[in-house]
């Protein structure tokens, strides 16, 4: 499967906080930033998401802002 | 300022693509990734983007999807 | 590949409309309904998507609305 | 009231899941597929969302990505 | 039509650009700052928007941040 | 700093909901309106959010739709 979403970061869970609805996902990327994923519980049920699994961070172009100094 | 957006990823702008309403903006990360931001043509322009700008990437969590192979 | 992404429908490309730095494409979804779907230029080129495309929409959950009457 | 969101998908709600903040929304479509809905627990408890509501499924273009195989 | 989107807010248009895919349309809020929103062309001409025309701002609570000094 | 985001509003919290995973933050805009903003749990903390907290709401133009009678 091959998809629009322009950004595709492969990284490692290092945390799962897990609300009624929602969960926050931490993942540490390669190239060792860390970055945080918020979605269902659902989710992160239905994909295995425990510290250690592998995954791949998407993000669509649209939701990515920029800052200069 | 500090911001709540999650990730905040340091990196230099590659190319700066103009159209008439957006832009579509691409970033070499320090950690070596590339990634692509869709912003407004005025914001580009506002933040005098080109080649070799520094800037740091913004993605709100709620925006961050997780794959699995 | 297992995406987080909660919202997966099939459905087939019906129009690619490209300006400089965005798309938008249309998709006709398996229920019959139109979805209209903006992404980056580069994203529907590397796709290849045109007239016909069978093709996934892909929403996350965080991105889904819901009126009433 | 007219909306400039593109995608609005006539559905029934099949199921909602309530936190502390958010809540998460499941929905039948009119063409049988199934939609999850991330919205805040106000916005679930003003429209008094549960089991049974007719509802509109509400997603703006830029947030839907494509997958081809 | 009532809808889970938390934020609402009333405001006149005061200029829109148009390009072959998207559209962006600056608004006046009545509380007196100026919104950008980025929309599909299509969405800009299926509305009739243009200078004065009379609209509600739409905002998902889920794509709205928050800094501090 | 300066950032992409087009909508920077300022504005004082009036209220902050707390869940496992996500928080729910309310502001009263300087022009008296009320934006509600779903953020990650430890933003919320990150930043000290509490009732009387001065904060920049922030939405990138892509996220904003809008509506006409």
């Amino acid at each position: 499967m091959r998809l629009s979403t322009r950004n595709q970061l492969p990284g490692k869970v290092v945390s799962v906080t897990t609300g009624e609805a929602m969960a926050v996902v931490k993942v540490e990327l390669d190239g060792g930033q860390t970055i945080t994923s918020a979605i269902t519980r659902d989710a992160a049920e239905d994909l295995g998401l425990a510290e250690g699994s592998v995954v791949t961070v998407l993000v669509k172009a649209t939701e990515v802002g920029l800052a200069v100094e």
